[in-house]
């Protein structure tokens, strides 16, 4: 088994923890290992995490069903939500198209969106895929794919990170920033 | 003598380390660090740094003169140049309005920019202060103290930096990044 860096030396520390550990401690995390598996399966419409056929958001009369914001994990989506600010839906895409590593259209989450937006409703749908090259290529499929002339779609900005500085910011960060720049 | 991020242990290894150096290079070293002071002044048109009256940039008459870049700091001049993509001129305000530090607009280069402005070939003025409290309230300072039908002020986009992952980004670039969404 490897877990993403965790080391040898780390494991080894773990492991030792755990010998320490209180058996019920031990036994509840076992529990809640198994569980997450055995439990824990995605939306059948947006493909974000849930224990039930739908997750909440979904299930979430308040959400404007009006916007689809598209991720690439269901992580992303616990990013955006604590922003409070979006009150849209999500679609999950599961990856992003990289060529390199044999990721085509195909499997990715892609049919069931494209389901979703033959509903009349979607007036919006956000491109909220990584700012690298895999996520701007997926982007850019996915904005040909839909493409329609009742759906408005947006990516989010690039640009400078708030509380940064212009000094440390990236070469292509800073062309982005200068390309997006907003009238006043 | 107290150099920034330069605490004691690495100062003293540093000196020992100049203890071995050449003689020659030290000599030069110590020369470069007195010219630095004495011919680096600042161009009386921008405000970059320069050791004659005008900066290169000021000089070349290549660049374009309708477009002004205000800018915090001299090495912001640099960090912009380094995208090869801006071809206007820059302005340097050597710092920014902090009223805890007791920084006001009078304390900054902004009377020669205003003169500036006076002349009627600049189009655009692209606030490029940094992205955070401080830098957000001069931008605000100056767009209203230039504001003229005739120019156009824009400011730096804020967004997600490039190469970097959704999931990373803190809260307040992530509801920048989905206000500054643009369309595809």
């Amino acid at each position: 088994m490897c877990l993403p860096g965790i080391g040898a030396k780390t494991a080894q520390r773990l492991a030792f923890f755990v010998v320490k550990m209180d058996s019920d401690d031990v036994f509840d995390f076992s529990k809640a290992l198994i569980r997450v598996k055995r439990d824990l399966k995605t939306c059948i419409k947006c493909g974000s995490l849930t224990e039930a056929e739908y997750c909440n958001i979904c299930k979430d009369q308040n959400r404007d069903s009006n916007t689809i914001c598209i991720v690439q994990e269901a992580r992303d989506v616990l990013a955006l939500e604590r922003t409070e600010e979006y009150r849209g839906l999500y679609h999950v895409l599961h990856g992003v198209i990289s060529p390199l590593e044999g990721i085509g259209p195909d499997e990715l989450n892609i049919a069931t969106l494209v389901s979703r937006l033959r509903d009349k409703q979607i007036q919006e749908v956000i491109l909220a895929t990584n700012p690298n090259i895999e996520g701007e290529a997926t982007a850019m499929y996915i904005s040909k794919l839909v493409a329609s002339p009742n759906i408005k779609i947006t990516r989010l900005a690039h640009g400078l990170p708030m509380g940064g500085d212009l000094e440390y910011a990236d070469e292509v960060t800073l062309i982005k920033a200068l390309e997006g720049r907003r009238e006043i």
